[in-house]
C-alpha cells in the first residue's frame, strides 16, 4: 500500500555493495520525471557518479565516505537553466535565468523529481539517504562533476539494499504543521514542548545511539549560527544573482 | 503498483466539487511529514483554506479561481522558519535565518514533503495541481493568510475528486536528465531538435487543446523575460536577505 510504504520511510547510511544497473536507473529517472514541473521547464540534471576514484572524492567532499563506499548507486540532484539556456539558443533568444524566483523554481523542481525517484526506489526495496553535504564544498563538486554556469548541485543522493534500516523518527505533531484559514503562531508555545518530550522519549528508548535530545535544543544548536554563508556568492557565480 | 502510480501523473485542473475531509486532510499531511527533511528542521507549514471567501480570493490572486472552486480542497505550502525561531527563543538563541542557504533548504523541505502529500492523495484517487501563482502575489496572500516574518508561501496546491483527467505529457528523454560522471552540455544539440519533434507530436494528437508548439519555443517564451523580479525584495522582507 502506498501510503504504508512513505509512512516507514527512514534513511538508509549503510548499504551491502550491490551495484544498481543502469537498466534500473534509467527506469528510476523516467519514473521521477513525471513529478510536476512548473511550466514544464524539468529544470533538473542528475548526475550518475559510477567512477569509483569520483565516487570516493565525492563521499570525501560530502562529508559522508563510508556511505558512498557501501551504497549501490550514487548521485548529485542539480537545478539546471543550463538545457534551458541552450534551448534558449536555438530559438535565438537570451533566456532570463536570474533572480529568486528562478531558484525557487528550479529547487522546487529538482525536489520534486527526486522525491519521485525515492518513492520508485524504495517501493522496490531499495533503501536511500539525501545528502545535503554536497553543498559543503559545491565548488569543488561543481569541478569535479564539470558542472556548468547555471547547473548547481542541491544534494547528493545514496541508494542500495539496506544493510540496516533505522527507526522512524517522530515528526512534529499534525497541528503544528497544519494551520486552518491563517498562520497561527501561537499554537507552538504548548506543542513545541510536547514534541521535546515525545522526541526525548525517543532518542532514550531507540534500539542504537541513544542520547538525552529534543527537537528546540537541536534546532538552536543547528541556527545559532549562520549555516553554508558562502551559499550566497556561490549561486551568483553559477549565474543565479540576487542583487 | 506504485511505480505506475507515478509513472500516471497529469495534474488536474476541474474537481466535481466534493469536499475533502478533515481526517483525510491530517492523515496526508501525517504521511507527507514522513518525508526526509534536512538536519530535520522540518521547515514547512500548510495552511488550509477552508473559508469560502478566503478561497475565492485566493483563486483571485493566484489565477485559478475556476479550479479552487470545483477543488474539495485547497492549500498553501509554505516555507516556514518562524517555528525554527521559536524553538531557538524556547533555549534562548536568536537563530539565524538568512542566507539563501536556508532558502534552498526550505524550499527543498517543503517541496519533499508536498509530492509526498500529492502522491499519497493521488494513491487514494484524488487528482492534484500545483499552484506556482501563489507567487504572481505572495504579499497579498501573505497578508490573506497571516504569515509572519520568516513564513513565505512556495506553491498552493488544489486537490479534489477529477472532472476531467489530462493526457500524461511527454518528459525530456531520459539520456537529457541523466549524465555520467560528468555534466555533458553537447548533448542537447541532438536531443532537443528530437524532443522538440515528440513534443510537437503530442500536441498536434491530443484529445483537446490542440496546437502547434514545442519545448524549445515555449522555454525561449517563457523565459525571455526575468521571471517575477520583486521576489528578490518578497524574500528580503520576508527576513531571507540575499546580500
Amino acid at each position: 500500500m502506498v501510503k504504508q510504504l512513505l509512512r516507514n520511510h527512514s534513511s538508509v547510511r549503510i548499504y551491502d555493495g550491490t551495484p544498481i544497473s543502469k537498466e534500473i536507473v534509467e527506469d528510476l529517472i523516467a519514473t521521477a520525471q513525471m513529478a510536476a514541473t512548473s511550466h514544464f521547464v524539468q529544470a533538473y540534471s542528475v548526475v550518475w557518479v559510477t567512477d569509483e576514484k569520483k565516487k570516493e572524492k565525492l563521499g570525501l567532499l560530502s562529508g559522508n565516505p563510508r556511505q558512498f563506499e557501501t551504497s549501490g548507486g550514487a548521485f548529485v540532484f542539480c537545478v539546471d537553466f543550463k538545457r534551458l539556456q541552450m534551448a534558449g539558443k536555438l530559438e535565438n533568444v537570451d533566456i532570463i535565468a536570474d533572480s529568486a524566483e528562478n531558484v525557487l523554481v528550479g529547487v522546487a523542481d529538482v525536489s520534486l523529481f527526486a522525491q519521485n525517484f525515492v518513492i520508485a526506489a524504495e517501493s522496490m526495496g531499495y533503501g536511500i539517504c539525501y545528502i545535503g553535504g554536497v553543498r559543503n564544498k559545491p565548488e569543488e563538486i561543481s569541478e569535479l562533476l564539470n558542472l556548468p554556469e547555471f547547473v548547481f548541485p542541491l544534494f547528493g543522493l545514496t541508494i542500495g539494499v539496506p544493510a540496516r534500516r533505522n527507526e522512524v523518527k517522530p515528526r512534529l505533531p499534525v497541528a503544528a504543521v497544519l494551520h486552518e484559514n491563517e498562520y497561527n503562531a501561537q499554537k507552538y508555545e504548548e506543542l513545541l514542548p510536547a514534541y521535546n518530550e515525545t522526541l526525548e522519549a525517543y532518542y532514550n528508548s531507540r534500539s542504537s545511539n541513544r542520547k538525552i535530545d529534543n527537537w528546540t535544543k537541536q534546532m538552536a544548536d543547528f541556527l545559532i549560527e549562520q549555516r553554508r554563508p558562502f551559499m550566497n556568492d556561490f549561486l551568483a557565480r553559477k549565474g543565479f544573482n540576487w542583487k
